[in-house]
C-alpha cells in the first residue's frame, strides 16, 4: 500500500461510519495531508450538512495551503447548500487532489475535476476506486437511474427451500442471521412483500433492534386482497404503501387509505413493477429489499429489476418435492439462459452463510 | 503451536500424501525426534506393507532408542503382514509416543497404549486429533459400520436447482468444479445413481483425469428398467453392479449379467439400501459417492444412510416452480424436523462454492 493507498482509507474509513446517515447522498470522506502529517478529517454526516471537503478544509484552516486533499468522491462542482466544493477547494490553496471514484452521474462526471485542474491544480483519480463505487452503490444506482436499488433477499436450507411443503419456515436460519436481516431493514428506505406473504404471515416488516430506523413498508397487491386487519395496516410502526393493478375495488381502497396507508394503482391487471419503482424513486426512497416469496422474486428477476442478492443459507436440509425455492415462476430453459450474477462473496454469521452476489449491470 | 504439535503436523502432512492408495486401510504418519531432531519419516504407502511407524523406525535405526515417536494413528496391537508396531516401538526402545487419535474401533481403541505403557514408555494422546480422525472419515466409519461411507454430492444454482423445469442441466457449474467432481471419484470406491439417470443422462461415471481411478458404478434399479445399450454396461470402462427389489425380470437379469455386470437382488418392490451398503461393505468398498437425483438422495436422507453432503454453488440464478432440487421425496413437515448437519466449511473454486457439511453422528 502506498501512501496515497494509505490516506484513502483513512477517508474510506470515515466515509463508512456514516452508513446510513447520509441518504438520500453519498457516503464520502476526506483526508488532508501538508508535509507528511494528516491536517485535516472530515465526512459527510447528513443531509444539508457540509459536505467531506468542507469539514475537513475547515479543520486544516490556513494549513491546507500547499496541502493535499483526499477525497473519497470527485469534489461537486453545483452550487448546493454548501457551495461547490471544487471551488472551495481552489480557494483554500489546495495543491493537489487525489480522488477515489468519480461522480456517479456520467452527465455530471468530471465537471468538478475540471474547476480544479482549470485552477492549476494536480490531479490523481482512481485511488481505492472499487470500494469506494461499492460503499455507494446505492446512492450510484438511484442517481442514475431515479429508481431505488433493489436487493433480493432470501434465506434458504443448503436444498433450497424457504419453507417445508406444509409452508412451515420458522426457522429457517440462526438468530444472528437474523439479527443481519434487521441491520439491513435499518439501511434500506423501503422493504417489499407480496400480498401473498401479508396473508400468509401477517408479518410486521420493522426493524427490531435498539435505536433501529423502520423503512417504509410496501406490498404487491394486484387486486387488493390485502385484510384489513393486517399488522402493515393496523399497527401504526411505519407508513404503508400499497401497489396494485389499475382495477381496484374503490371502497376497499377507501377503506385501507382511511386507515392510513397510501394505495398506488399502476397500468395492467398486476402491478407494474417499473412503474412502481418510478414511483418510490420520485419520492426519494433510494433503496429497496424485497422479501417476497418466490413469485414476487421471479418477477423482480425476469424483469431484470433486481441489482443485488442477498441469500442465507443454513446448514440443514428440508427436503420435499412440493417444498418452495425462492425463486419460481416458469424459470429458463436451458441452463445457459440462467441469470449470472457477479462479484459472489461469502461470510459466516453464526452457524449459517451470508452469500451476496450482484446481477448483470444491464439491470435496471 | 508447541514442539508436539509442530511434529504431529508433519507426520499429518505425509500421511495426507497418501490420500486414496492406502485403501481399506487408514492414512497414517509418523515422526521420530531425538534430542530436538528428526531422525526418522514415515507413512503407511500400501496395503500389506509396513504400517507407518516401522518405516520411520527403520530409518531411525540406532537413533531410535531414548526418542519420541509421533504417530497420527495409535500404534497396532494386532499380529498382521509386519506385526504389531506398539511391540516394535518398544523393541526399538523409544522413550514417548505422541498420538494424534486413537483406534477408531472401540472395540480395539486403547491395546496399543497399553502394550506402550506396559513396557513403561511414555504416551501422549490427542494432539491434532480432531484432523487425524477427518483425515481417516472414510476408514473409521467403515471399521466400524463394515458399510461404506456415503458422501452426497451435488451442483445447485444459487435457487437450489439441478436442472431446469424442462430437466436441462448442462452445465449448472465451472470446469474447475466438475473437474474436483473428478477428484472425488478418483478418491472413492464406488459411484451411485438410480436408473433414472441412467436412461436421461446415460452417463459413463468414470473419471475423467489423467491417471484416475474408476470407482465400481452402482445402479439402483427396482424394477431392472435399465436399457441394455446404456454407457455403463457396455463400455466396460469399470464394474457396474445393479441393485433391484425382489421382483425381478429373470430374462432381463440374465441379459444384464451376460454384458458383464453384477445384478444383486434385495428383499422388498423397492432397492433395500440398507442390504445394499451392507453387500458393498462386505465387498470392501468403503466409500460410495451418491450423485442421485432428488428421490435417490431423499431415500438416502430420509433413512440415515448419508454421512457427508458435498455440494457445489454455481453463482447463478435459473428459477422455475417446477425445476427440480436436489432434495425431494415427501420432506420434513415442519422446519424444526429439518436434518441438521455439522462441520460447514466453504471453499472458493474457480466461480462457484464449495459446501462440505456432515449428517448427524447416529446416522448409520
Amino acid at each position: 500500500m502506498n501512501m496515497h493507498e494509505l490516506y484513502m482509507k483513512l477517508a474510506l474509513e470515515n466515509a463508512k461510519g456514516t452508513k446510513g446517515q447520509t441518504t438520500p447522498n453519498p457516503q464520502v470522506g476526506s483526508v488532508i495531508v501538508n508535509d507528511g502529517r494528516i491536517v485535516g478529517i472530515g465526512a459527510h454526516l447528513k443531509p444539508g450538512e457540509p459536505h467531506a471537503e468542507i469539514h475537513a478544509l475547515r479543520m486544516a484552516g490556513e494549513q491546507a495551503k500547499g496541502a493535499t486533499i483526499y477525497v473519497t468522491l470527485e469534489p461537486c462542482s453545483h452550487h448546493g447548500r454548501t457551495g461547490p466544493c471544487a471551488e472551495a477547494i481552489v480557494a483554500a490553496g489546495i495543491k493537489k487532489v487525489v480522488i477515489a471514484a468519480m461522480d456517479p452521474n456520467p452527465l455530471v462526471a468530471g465537471r468538478g475535476v475540471k474547476i480544479l485542474q482549470d485552477a492549476g491544480i494536480e490531479v490523481i483519480q482512481g485511488i481505492c476506486e472499487a470500494e469506494s463505487v461499492k460503499m455507494n452503490e446505492v446512492f450510484n444506482h438511484y442517481i442514475v437511474n431515479k429508481r431505488p436499488f433493489v436487493t433480493l433477499k432470501s434465506a434458504t436450507t443448503l436444498d433450497g427451500k424457504i419453507a417445508t411443503h406444509e409452508a412451515h419456515s420458522k426457522w429457517i436460519t440462526s438468530e444472528q442471521a437474523r439479527e443481519d436481516v434487521h441491520r439491513i431493514r435499518h439501511e434500506s428506505a423501503a422493504i417489499l412483500v407480496g400480498v401473498g406473504t401479508v396473508i400468509h404471515d401477517d408479518p410486521q416488516l420493522n426493524t427490531r433492534l435498539p435505536e433501529g430506523r423502520n423503512p417504509v413498508r410496501v406490498v404487491v397487491d394486484s387486486h387488493l386482497r390485502i385484510p384489513l386487519n393486517a399488522r402493515v395496516l393496523t399497527d401504526g410502526q411505519a407508513p404503508t404503501w400499497i401497489f396494485t393493478g389499475s382495477e381496484t375495488n374503490e371502497k376497499k381502497r377507501q377503506e385501507i387509505e382511511d386507515m392510513g396507508a397510501k394505495v398506488f394503482a399502476t397500468d395492467g391487471q398486476r402491478v407494474n413493477l417499473e412503474q412502481m419503482l418510478d414511483i418510490l424513486g420520485r419520492h426519494e426512497l433510494s433503496s429497496l429489499l424485497v422479501e417476497g416469496g418466490g413469485e414476487v422474486n421471479a418477477s423482480f428477476v425476469s424483469q431484470g429489476l433486481a441489482n443485488k442478492l442477498v441469500l442465507y443459507l443454513a446448514p440443514k436440509l428440508v427436503g420435499g418435492k412440493e417444498a418452495p425455492t425462492f425463486l419460481e415462476g416458469l424459470g429458463a430453459v436451458t441452463m445457459d439462459a440462467a441469470t449470472q450474477l457477479s462479484d459472489l462473496t461469502v461470510e459466516q454469521i453464526g452457524p449459517d452463510l451470508k452469500l451476496t452476489a450482484y446481477f448483470p449491470k444491464s439491470m435496471k
